[in-house]
């Protein structure tokens, strides 16, 4: 069932050498999880197998769907028909009473709202919002703890290390230790398993918290950072602009280029000591 | 209109000094862009604006809407409302005749089939069927050719260099020419962007090509590489599982960790010389 990797015969070729030769080889799996809320399909997404009810929790929290392990009556993993049986289908059940998603039919694509329109309204057309006000968050980091956690995280990516393929999404707290991590192909999965354990955790909202990604930080984990009451988020890679808008809006820090020694801090930087 | 970057200013945070300096940094513009067919909205994805006709013609392109040109009445991007306007919306009208994108409102999402099966079966489930026999295609390339493009396609990444923010995919000859290059914060938009040029330029198939991808290869990238007709797809990090069956299947030949002189071939090594 946890297919995280799986080995491969590739060929290696070195043109300085002029080698050529056959080997094993391991890549990072990615297989669709098909998120239902009650038996109906809502989404699909590429991820790597494992944590998939994190998965999915974190997704329908992330999009306003849920608001905390209160509104889930159920999430289980479904089997599939085929042999090897493989799981991919995680159906969520909603406690009565909890409004079921806002879909409509016509536009044929789930989202949270109209979209086409620009600068400030193209933001507030794919924004959700969030119960928790992550502006008031007093979190403090100093930026020589915030510099460990690179390292941190990279050591504790057990399937990077084989695959070299993967995102890693990691919470940890404001003195520098890892409270958990999560790997997946897609960062934004990756976020959606940290932010499904702490629901499922019963830890929500994530204040007094910092999530690093491996990668860049977008729009989209800007939100979701937002949307499970996380303060600060640090990329290793750039922020783009509409993430940084957001995260202005809302009063979260971004923090992006953290690598060796240095970083840049995009918004609210009161909170880097 | 072209807003690729944006200036803003930042925090620059130095520990091994102890220096913090305010400074200007420009950071990659993401934006939403809703794509409509025939005034209906089919999806809307989170892209660096620039050649938005090219994103959403190649987005049409490899999910199986539109096989060429001809399928296209016009494509136009629509301006909103706000001041200073900007443009985050394309309609795409489709020629008389040429059948509308089939979606199933019951499920709530685009998406060309039903999903949550497994094995063999959950790639079926999310893939599209390309026109093209890609297998045929007789294109070979020397692996002293193939690592030079990296670097080609790095010194040809105007905004990575100013933002350090964006992924690019660039369209090769096979004997190392660059033809086109794309930059989006998604990647899988920076290909729909040289795919749509491709269709826009009457150049479909592009059969033998090598179409050159910043970062992983994923299943999406290759199933958009066989939609366009591209024989070889080479990464600068690591593919998927599902990205590598999805090529075994089509006869698409995958190269991954495309670094200094070395490479990996997981597919098709046939067509590396």
């Amino acid at each position: 069932m946890a297919r995280v990797t799986a080995r491969r015969s590739i060929v290696r070729i070195d043109t300085s050498t002029g080698q050529q030769s056959r080997r094993p080889d391991s890549l990072a799996a990615e297989e669709p999880l098909e998120i239902r809320v009650d038996h109906s399909a809502l989404a699909v997404t590429m991820r790597t197998p494992g944590n998939d009810i994190d998965l999915a929790l974190g997704f329908l929290l992330t999009e306003g769907i849920i608001g905390s392990d209160d509104d889930v009556h159920t999430a289980q993993l479904c089997a599939g028909t085929d042999t090897p049986n493989t799981y991919n289908v995680v159906d969520v059940k909603l406690t009565p009473g909890v409004p079921p998603p806002v879909t409509d039919p016509s536009r044929n694509f789930y989202t949270t709202s109209s979209c086409g329109v620009c600068g400030k309204a193209s933001i507030d057309a794919v924004r959700t919002r969030s119960r928790f006000a992550v502006d008031q968050d007093s979190a403090k980091i100093e930026a020589s703890t915030l510099v460990t956690l690179p390292d941190t995280l990279r050591k504790a990516q057990r399937t990077f290390e084989a695959t070299g393929g993967l995102h890693a999404a990691g919470l940890f707290t404001t003195d520098g230790q890892l409270v958990v991590i999560r790997e997946d192909v897609g960062r934004h999965n990756a976020v959606d398993k940290v932010v499904g354990w702490g629901l499922r955790e019963r830890r929500l909202p994530l204040d007094g918290h910092v999530l690093l990604v491996s990668g860049r930080a977008s729009f989209e984990l800007v939100q979701k950072a937002s949307m499970a009451g996380i303060p600060i988020i640090a990329a290793v890679s750039a922020p783009s602009t509409l993430a940084v808008e957001l995260a202005d809006e809302v009063g979260l820090t971004v923090v992006g280029f953290l690598r060796g020694s240095t970083m840049n801090v995009y918004t609210r930087p009161d909170r880097i000591g």
